[in-house]
């Protein structure tokens, strides 16, 4: 059980993409990396920003801020008007690592080979450095946004909290707490879990940033309809990869879900409808896009190199 | 070592106000525990929204929305403009409480007579119906509010997200962890301790009711110094009650500070130079609301009842 998977992207790409995808990525880390490291300066009581800065600050894809930068230049808007509210989003995903890491929950000593918020800082601290990221989020938003009307970052505030509440992340979890070592989930159940464990948070990125550059009605629907569709394909691609790969083309343990006696999507349906089902979604999502002609190359690479895991 | 205290009101007034604070307070509690308990329907996934429920319903006597509403409607707005705000307070509160009663902090049994939220519902839960309590708070003052522009609404955020985080609530959480069982604590300290523990949510509460209502620069400063006036002077009292007080009197245990070597301020400063700060706090909270008249009454009368506990 994990609150928020950690999507992994930074494999090679497959060659017939002209867009480099590789190159997009790792730029938009560095910059938001960059951003992430300003936006949390030590004061006192340095304890807790120490705590809060040692997860923020501890690497992984930075997925849900670069969706969130591509997005709103996809809509017209600027990477520097969204810039706040991606690092606002990085910060509620390391907000939900933390406290997922607690002993209470699932007790993990490490995430990504460091020792976790808990074992450095303790449990009282890593639950406060939590509490403390997810408060500084809104404030971040409010504080460092420029050029970008109240009413789209009232928005962009009221899906934020909605993405990682009862509504979002947290109801997610719950589910997932009550699925843990059943082997019968229903697939209703397990798309539930997903969809707001993983998508809704995702989706909330996506949303965002076309928020901020002024998306209407009918583009915010595409937007969501796009970012759900991905996080479920990505979420079934790791179930499948969880029993096709290798611990060592993983990167982590293979076999997990199995072991622990995990309803997965091909528990649940087989591998082939499985591979289907994940196709079908990255297909679906990619046809949202289609008004958006070539500015839309960032986000169709994402979603082809989601499906390119699925072989 | 408790994260925010709570602040008992429901005391008999002394008879020379004229301004009837206890009709008022219960008059607003009604109010606020209505509003508080539609704000919350239970649905799927029922438990987490129950959890949620279980605490936020749990009494108390909702002094914060109270002074967010009184504020709102001293610097000319209604109660209807700031309730969202109000009820958004009390969440935030609640999951300082939730999170606070939790093994790895304070790992208490009881609260308000009933068992703590984690008791009921487990460690795992309790941690996420706090954070869920964070999100839906930003989200409700979002969704619910009405007729207020939406630069109050973006600066109502602000301050909420920094009262709860590290500059805040957290910060001053964390400190006290540092000092706990330091019984050398130097005044500097413990004033941070409440400033942020305490005051940084008073203050968020009533400074937010004048923001909704459209107040201006100066007033803001005047209805910051009367909310950390009044927090600090409370927690002050609050001390010298633990040791003047029989636990009778106080309905809690009295004397537990000095049984855990805590520093106070009477330990710090003496009895009767504590007495003489509190009331110092209390005369120049209520000088800053020399400009409003008579539409200051509740907000004065609050901190006359305040300074009444200090005989």
């Amino acid at each position: 059980m994990v609150l928020t998977n950690e999507i992994d992207v930074a494999q090679p790409m497959s060659s017939q993409q002209e867009f480099d995808l590789q190159v997009f990525l790792q730029a938009g880390k560095t910059e938001v990396e960059a951003a992430l490291d300003r936006s949390l300066p030590v004061i006192y009581p340095e304890k807790i920003y120490e705590s809060m800065r040692y997860s923020l600050l501890a690497g992984g894809k930075r997925l849900r801020p670069i969706l969130c930068l591509a997005t709103c230049e996809m809509m017209g808007g600027t990477r520097e008007m969204a810039m706040p509210t991606a690092c606002a989003l990085e910060m509620v995903h390391t907000m939900s690592l933390i406290h997922d890491d607690l002993p209470a929950m699932d007790n993990d000593d490490y995430r990504r080979g460091r020792l976790t918020n808990h074992k450095v800082y303790g449990d009282d601290v890593a639950i406060l450095a939590g509490d403390g990221l997810l408060a500084y989020a809104f404030e971040f938003i409010v504080l460092q946004t420029k050029n970008v009307p109240a009413d789209r970052l009232l928005d962009v505030v009221m899906r934020l909290g909605r993405a990682v509440g009862a509504a979002g992340l947290v109801g997610g979890q719950v589910v997932d707490l009550e699925c843990e070592g059943k082997s019968n989930v229903p697939i209703e159940t397990l798309n539930f879990i997903h969809n707001h464990k993983t998508a809704a948070l995702l989706e909330a990125s996506v949303v965002c940033g076309g928020s901020i550059a002024g998306a209407n009605a009918d583009d915010t629907s595409r937007l969501s309809r796009y970012a759900r569709n991905i996080g479920l394909a990505f979420q079934i691609i790791d179930d499948i990869l969880d029993i096709t790969a290798s611990s060592e083309e993983l990167g982590k343990t293979a076999g997990k879900d199995l072991a622990a006696q995990k309803t997965t999507y091909p528990s649940l349906l087989g591998l082939e409808e499985s591979k289907r089902r994940a196709t079908e979604l990255l297909d679906a999502a990619k046809a949202e896009l289609e008004p958006y002609g070539d500015r839309a190359m960032p986000l169709k690479a994402i979603a082809d190199f989601i499906g390119s895991r699925n072989h």
